[in-house]
C-alpha cells in the first residue's frame, strides 16, 4: 500500500525531483488524449537512471504496490492509464542517447528517448532510424518497443520489433535482465527479447535498448495516385515492389472521404488531382543510393499502371516541399476526422490479398447496422492493416453515436476474425481490448499468455488489468 | 515408458508406415553427421499430420515418454540426438506446401517440407525465399524455424526469426496453438511465435508456417575481393552499404588459410586472383530490378576502394556461371577443411565493428595456448558472426588435438564474452552448448528462461537435456 512511510522511502531513494504528488504535477500523467480514460493513481515515480528503476521496482515488489510505466503517454488503449493505488512510473527522465556506432548501424539508448530526438542523432550521422508515426514528437522509445509501435515506414523496415537489436528490462522484483547486446545474431537460449517487447509493461520494465540504424534515404520519390478501386491499390503495390526493385517504403490507402475530411478542415491542404476519384495511394519510394532516378522509376510505374487501369491519375512531387505537402494529406486524417462529431475507430489487419473484400463486407455491415454512418477507411495497405474509422452519421447526436462503440466494434471485428484477421494490428490491448483478447484468441493462446505471465510478474504487480488477465 | 503396449497404441494412431523400429531403419535418425554424438532412441514416430502430431504428443504426456523432434538431422549442436528411452518425432513426412500467395508474398508451410524445395516453389512463383544455407538440400523447414537458423543473407533479409509471420505449434499435452497467420501487424498479446522460434524444441513442437517471400532479384553482381585485413572488410561493408543503395545481399570474409585449403582440395577450385593476400570477402549486391546496373555499381564501389587502400584487388563475375564459381570458394571451406586433420569450431558473433580486433585477439590467445595451430576464420562478417574454426597443427595427432576442445573452446568463449558476443550466433544450444549457457548467461537471465521452460513444459518431455535445464 502506497502510505506516507512508501513516499517517504521512494523519495530517499529517487530525491525529490524524482517523485510528484502534486495535483498540477500528476495532471499530465492522469490525462488520456483520446478522453476515454482517466488515471487515479496518486504518485508519479521518475527515476533517473537503471539502478533507480531497479529501486522503486523492488520496494513496490515488497510493498505489494501495483505500478504502471508510462512513456509519452500517447497510447490508444488505455495501456499507461493508472488506477487509484497505483504507481505510476515515468521513464521520461532517462532520455540519454548512450552511444551511436555508424559503421555498425547501432544507437544505444535510455527508454525516456523521445523517438523524434533519436531519428535526428541518427540522422546527424548520416544514418535512419525508420520508426515513423504521427505522435514521433512526444512519444518514447520505451513505449514504442513496449507496444511494438507500427506506423509509416513498416512495410520496408519492419516494426519496431524489427528494429531492436537488445534490451535492458527491469523485472518486477527489481532484478535487471542485461541484454543491450549488438549482436545481429545471438542463438543462445529462449528469445526473452520478443517476449519484453510487444507486452505493454506487464512482463518487465524496459529501460534501455540497442537499435538498429539503416543508411539515410538519399533519393525519395513521393507520389499522391488515384485508384479506381482498393483491388486496385494491392494490385499496384505488388507490381511497384517488384518494378522499383524493392524500393518501396511506404504505400498508404485513403477512401475519398478521408481526405475530403482533410481538404474541409486543414488550412493549406488542397485536392492535388482535378478529378474526384473513390480511393487514393500516397506511395513513397527510397533508396540509399544518390541520383537512382527514384522520381523517373515511379513514373514508369504509373504510367504503366495507368495504361492497364490500375491507375486513374497521379501527381508525383517534383521536390522535397511537394512530397512534404501530399504526405501531410495523409497525416492529417485523424486530425481532420475530429472536426466531424465523434468516431469509432478500429486497428486491424487482415492478409494484404484480403484488404479489399475486408473492406466492402465491414462497409455494408456497419451501414446495414447504422444508415447514414461514415467509413473514413485509411491506414497501411502494405501491412494488411487498416484504420476503418467511422464518423457519426452528420444529424445524429455524438454521445448517443459513441455509446454504440461496443456494438459497432463487436460488428467489424467478427468480419475480421472471418478473415482471420486481428482486431489489433499496431495500437495493443491496453484495457480497451482486454475483452476483446478474451474473446477471439483461442483458450491454448490464453491459456499461455497467462502462464507467461504468471511465470514472469507471480504478484501481478505490473501493470495489472492490461493485456493478460492471469 | 516405451513399451509393446505403447508402440502398439502408436501405431494404432500412426499406422505401421508411420512408426519405425527396425536398427536399418533408425540408423539414420541415430546418426549425427559431425560424429560428436550418437542416439539410442528405439523408436521414431513418424506422423503425416499435425492431428497425428498431436496425438503422438498426447500419448507420450500420459506416458512420461521424453520427445526429441527431428528434422534433417543436420544441426550442429547434438540438439536432434534422442537419448535411449526417448521416442523420435520425426517430421518428414509432414512436407506439403500448403498455400503461396505471390500477390502477399507469403507462403504456408508443413514443418516438414526441405528448405530447397521451398526455394524451388517460391522461385516458380517469381518470389524469393531467402534463408540459404550449405545444409539447404536436406534441412527441413521446422528445424529452421526450431534453431532460428541463419546462413548467408541475414545481412539482408534477416535470420530465419524475421522470414516467419506465423507458427502453428503442438505443446507438449498435445494442444495445438494454431498460430498460422500471415499478418504483417499483429499487437493482440505476448509474442508466443517467436518463444517457440529458435527453442529447439523444448517448448513445443512446430508443425507448419506461414513464410515470408520476397521479390526475385533480377540483378546480381558478385565479386571476390582481396582487402589487407579484417578492418578493411568492416570499412568496405559500411562503405558499401551506403553506396550501392543498401543493395548488399552477401559480406563473407575468409582468411588465406579457409580458401587455401580450397584450392589445395576442391576439384575446379582456383585462386581468381594473381597475388596472395591475407584477407578476402565475397560481396554480392542484389535487387530485384531489372537492368539496375549492379555490376556498374560494384566496379565503382571497388575501383573506389581500390584507391583508397581498402582493396588490393578483385575479380568481378561478368556472368552466372563465373558468380557461381567465386561463391564455391565460399561454400566449400568447411568441407574442404576436413581433409586437413581434426578442426575446433566456434560460431561466435561480436559486434560488427569489434570483428578485427576480437580476430587478432582470439588468433594470438589460441597460437599461445598451442602453437602451431591454424586459424581457419571465416563467415558472416556483414552480420558479425564468424566461424573461428581451428585446424590441428600439422604434425599433431588428431585425438590429442580434438581432446583439448573444451580448453581451447574455453580460451575463445571468454575473449567472445569479455568483447559482449555470443557463444552460439546460430547453431544453436543443443547439448553442445548447455555447459556454455550455464556459465555465461548471468542469473537472473537463466532463472527467466527457466521459468518459461516449466511453464510451457512442466513435465520436462520435451527435447530434456537439450538448451536449458529446468
Amino acid at each position: 500500500m502506497i502510505d506516507s512511510a512508501f513516499i517517504a522511502r521512494l523519495t530517499e531513494l529517487l530525491g525529490p525531483k524524482g517523485v510528484l504528488t502534486d495535483t498540477n504535477d500528476l495532471e499530465p500523467h492522469l490525462k488520456e488524449w483520446r478522453g476515454l480514460y482517466r488515471g487515479g493513481a496518486r504518485v508519479v515515480a521518475k527515476p533517473a537512471s537503471t539502478a533507480e528503476v531497479s529501486a522503486v521496482l523492488k520496494l513496490c515488489n515488497d510493498a505489494g504496490v501495483p505500478v504502471v510505466p508510462q512513456g509519452g503517454n500517447t497510447g490508444l488503449v488505455g495501456g499507461a492509464v493508472a488506477p487509484e493505488g497505483s504507481l505510476i512510473l515515468a521513464l521520461g527522465r532517462m532520455n540519454r542517447i548512450r552511444a551511436i556506432d555508424p559503421v555498425a548501424h547501432t544507437m544505444t539508448v535510455d527508454a525516456g528517448c523521445i523517438l523524434a530526438d533519436i531519428q535526428t542523432a541518427a540522422e546527424a550521422h548520416d544514418r535512419l532510424f525508420p520508426l515513423s508515426l504521427a505522435a514521433e514528437g512526444t512519444c518514447q522509445i520505451g513505449g514504442n518497443i513496449s507496444t511494438n509501435a507500427g506506423g509509416t515506414a513498416v512495410l520496408r523496415y519492419g516494426n519496431t520489433r524489427d528494429l531492436v537489436l537488445g534490451v535492458e528490462v527491469v523485472l518486477p522484483d527489481g532484478q535487471t535482465l542485461e541484454g543491450l547486446r549488438p549482436l545481429r545474431k545471438d542463438n543462445t537460449g529462449y528469445d526473452l527479447k520478443n517476449l519484453f517487447i510487444g507486452a505493454e509493461g506487464t512482463l518487465g520494465i524496459i529501460t534501455g535498448a540497442v537499435l538498429k540504424l539503416y543508411p539515410r534515404p538519399r533519393d525519395v520519390a513521393t507520389a499522391f495516385v488515384a485508384v479506381p478501386d482498393a483491388q486496385a491499390s494491392v494490385d499496384l503495390l505488388s507490381l511497384a515492389r517488384g518494378q522499383s526493385g524493392d524500393t518501396v517504403t511506404t504505400f498508404e490507402l485513403m477512401n475519398r472521404l478521408s481526405v475530403e475530411m482533410v481538404f474541409r478542415h486543414v488550412p493549406g491542404c488542397s485536392d492535388p488531382l482535378s478529378e474526384v476519384s473513390p480511393w487514393y495511394v500516397l506511395i513513397e519510394l527510397s533508396s540509399p543510393r544518390d541520383g537512382g532516378g527514384l522520381t523517373a522509376a515511379l513514373e514508369e510505374i504509373l504510367g504503366g499502371a495507368m495504361e492497364s487501369g490500375l491507375v486513374t491519375d497521379a501527381a508525383i512531387a517534383q521536390n522535397e516541399a511537394q512530397g512534404a505537402a501530399l504526405w501531410r494529406l495523409r497525416e492529417e486524417i485523424s486530425d481532420a476526422q475530429k472536426f466531424e462529431g465523434g468516431s469509432i475507430k478500429h486497428d486491424i489487419s487482415v492478409a494484404i490479398a484480403d484488404v479489399p473484400a475486408f473492406m466492402t463486407e465491414a462497409t455494408e455491415a456497419v451501414l446495414a447496422l447504422m444508415p447514414g454512418i461514415r467509413p473514413v477507411s485509411f491506414g497501411h495497405v502494405g501491412d494488411g492493416n487498416i484504420h476503418f474509422n467511422l464518423s457519426q452519421p452528420t444529424e445524429m447526436d455524438k454521445q448517443v453515436f459513441l455509446d454504440r462503440w461496443a456494438e459497432v466494434a463487436h460488428e467489424v471485428h467478427e468480419i475480421v476474425h472471418r478473415f482471420g484477421g486481428s482486431f489489433s494490428a499496431e495500437h495493443g490491448i491496453g484495457q480497451l481490448k482486454v475483452g476483446d483478447l478474451e474473446y477471439y484468441k483461442s483458450p491454448v493462446e490464453l491459456e499461455i499468455m497467462r502462464r507467461v505471465k504468471r511465470a514472469l510478474d507471480p504478484k501481478n504487480l505490473l501493470n495489472p488489468g492490461k493485456v493478460v488477465i492471469p
